[in-house]
């Protein structure tokens, strides 16, 4: 036979084998695996989930959170699944008697909800042996909104009551690699966010903020342990994390190490003087925990502690619980550049009620705190417990109306949002280049 | 029918599959490439050829190079393969008419054999414009040998004739990534071996040597330009180009972008004041041309003029030109650091004869210097055409027996080893540094 013969036979066979591939996965709902593995249309798309994948659960990975619950994401399945720990009572009343501070808002309501290791650190630190904090962003845009304050919010608290040095990474690379951006404009969304971040009132002398564009040239310890956390992982195992393709880029392969790489205490020399031994701990929202689930696996090999987490629950977007929020809708979130009057707006406009839809049957059926986004963000930003339960309490009950519980929010908010404009003014260029700046902090480890 | 059925009518077309496509092989001597995609276990193994990798070729890649023939690899089928040009005796004329200078024997001779963009770089140097040279090693070992130094001699003479500057990359992480090694390690191999380049007599005002494991935590520039070049290069491209499998680390797929990198003139701000246009032009040997395809087709997507590349055939090991020499065997080369007595033993005892077994027979049928390690060594390092020639005939002829060829090499190598360690041993920690150190250089472009 002629090889033309011979290229039909196997056009033929290649057919057939496609059908009974579609007709097995219309049969199981799976992709067939042995044999002809799959082609590489068949992969997930970009950034899609990979182990998280299945479809009647809660989709959480860096770069996508979706729910169908109104509620939100179901947390205690997320916790089984990524297998971490709960912040339960013992431990909060722990941190408390270790701190000896009440407990953050944050920790008596679950909104930092899941940890690793936590007991870890105190057990150290009731030894004298500290650690540092670690955490983060991506600086997408100039804009941030409530929600991005939240690890931030908690970080501060941590330093606050601990007494301890903090990293914050700005990945600008990443954003670089992720997004239609150029460099420049990504390094600038960066040193602006970090006025934002500035503004929660971190403490100068033990906080250092740093672009990852800017501080990869100028730190080779850095960068040593960058390439080390490069040589322990295989793109198999970065596939299966995050869900790489073969189409994705050679940078947004790799760039899970340079997120990897602050949580090993000898990648800031100027401040732990070369110690590799100090414990780092890294608040952050729970979608950011397979880096850290990766961070966690070379630690060892490498010769380092692994970091502890503390995972807080997603931010809602003013529509709903259903999807985190997006820092390119104006009206999914209340921006911390918004006046009192966008405020005031937005809220009355977009936060999705859990209320009754006429006046008379809300007196006589009661509203859903727990589908309420108003309700919600007050869980977020009112201090006082006693106040907040007797709000959900009339809610409930029907006593206390979807626009009366929109005005608690917009109260709260707008003296919230116009005291942190206030506090980002007085942030000076110099009062950022300092902070960013790699030097010693002032600290006791 | 039921899910069994239908996987096992898979299982029989997957194999009916795959009987054809052995048939396809057979007949083409090419692996069949459209409808299903080769499977993970036909990607060939870790590092091993990808588009290079049909039987009756030649195998030459960065990690690889060997051939069945004494001769060595078929430089002519390379060039039609990598689709780079020949180096001419136009293009050597033209060397010389614009340089001024009788071309190096190195050209002369056809050992650097292969260009790309050549013609354009003299071009613009005609017109005034100027360029940069890049080239470079990766320090697995302390030991150099003689065939390491065969970019280096090329590229000294190179500066000297053209007058301009050289950046000079020690890819310590690259061996740190690929060997059993520590970044300890690798990164004092760099600063050795950087001694032995010195030795070969660049100028330290035109000369800027670096170890990536420092320069990328020292130049914010240079990492910018490894993150744009990891933007445009997915893991498909370097899997084609190098190879690379999901076994890989992701450490090695992304390294190609850090070798990459050097060829784009703002890398070096401190040389070229943030010009990003200065052309690059790079010596190597052929089997690293992998990387600059890549960097060549990334280039004009982020804005930068593609680097032109010279390209040299391999120095053979003492057994034979079918493979590369290997740092690790003692016996397979002359190394920099041998003794006269050392160089006189190897060569007698190791390197293959083109001789025949008798003197008789030799004087009666000739010797072939073709495939003669001593005489391919001394088209290397003897300056003299006639007297090559000379030799050449007088072997051939069988008038000049293997003893006294021989004997030619060892003293043509004694003085030029005594010389280089010589120069080694002036070359003092101080020198070093400068050579390493980020600074500008004195040249006018």
């Amino acid at each position: 036979i002629s090889v033309w013969v011979l290229q039909a036979d196997i056009d033929v066979a290649v057919q057939l084998l496609l059908k009974l591939k579609v007709d097995y996965k219309q049969m199981t709902g799976q992709d067939y695996k042995a044999g002809c593995p799959p082609s590489e249309n068949s992969v997930p798309p970009d950034n899609g989930p990979a182990v998280d994948g299945a479809d009647d659960e809660d989709t959480v990975d860096p770069w996508n959170v979706s729910t169908t619950s109104a509620k939100g994401v179901d947390y205690d399945k997320l916790i089984v699944r990524f297998g971490s720990s709960k912040i339960d009572k013992e431990l909060v009343d722990r941190i408390e008697k270790v701190s000896g501070q009440k407990p953050h808002r944050f920790l008596r309501r679950g909104i930092f909800f899941s940890h690793r290791d936590m007991h870890q650190v105190l057990d150290a630190y009731e030894k004298q042996k500290s650690f540092y904090l670690y955490t983060g962003r991506g600086p997408s845009s100039e804009a941030m909104h409530v929600g991005h304050l939240i690890p931030f919010i908690f970080t501060k608290w941590l330093q606050d009551v601990f007494d301890i040095p903090l990293v914050i990474q700005m990945t600008d690379d990443e954003k670089y690699l992720w997004k239609d951006l150029t460099l420049e404009e990504c390094h600038r969304f960066a040193v602006e966010n970090a006025k934002d971040i500035i503004a929660c009132g971190f403490d100068i002398n033990k906080t250092f903020i740093f672009s990852d564009l800017d501080y990869m040239g100028a730190s080779p310890e850095f960068y040593r342990n960058v390439v080390k956390i490069q040589k322990h992982v295989t793109f198999n195992q970065v596939k299966g994390i995050f869900g790489f393709t073969d189409s994705d880029c050679i940078g947004k392969i790799s760039f899970p190490a340079i997120q990897a790489a602050p949580s090993f205490s000898n990648s800031f020399p100027q401040i732990f003087g070369g110690r590799k031994d100090t414990q780092c701990l890294i608040p952050c929202a729970i979608d950011q925990d397979p880096y850290f689930r990766m961070t966690r696996d070379v630690a060892p090999r490498i010769g380092y502690p692994k970091p502890a987490l503390l995972h807080s629950t997603f931010f809602p977007a003013l529509q709903g619980a259903q999807t985190k929020m997006s820092a390119s809708d104006a009206n999914s979130s209340i921006f911390l550049t918004d006046t009192p009057k966008q405020i005031k707006n937005k809220i009355n406009k977009h936060a999705f009620s859990g209320g009754k839809d006429t006046v008379e049957e809300h007196r006589k059926y009661g509203g859903n705190p727990d589908v309420d986004v108003s309700f919600m963000y007050l869980t977020f930003f009112l201090e006082d417990d006693e106040q907040l339960e007797k709000i959900r309490q009339d809610y409930t009950s029907g006593a206390l109306l979807t626009g009366e519980l929109k005005k608690i929010l917009i109260e709260t908010l707008q003296p919230m949002i116009a005291q942190h404009q206030e506090r980002r003014k007085q942030v000076t260029d110099e009062i950022v280049k300092q902070f960013m700046t790699p030097r010693p902090l002032n600290f006791n480890i």
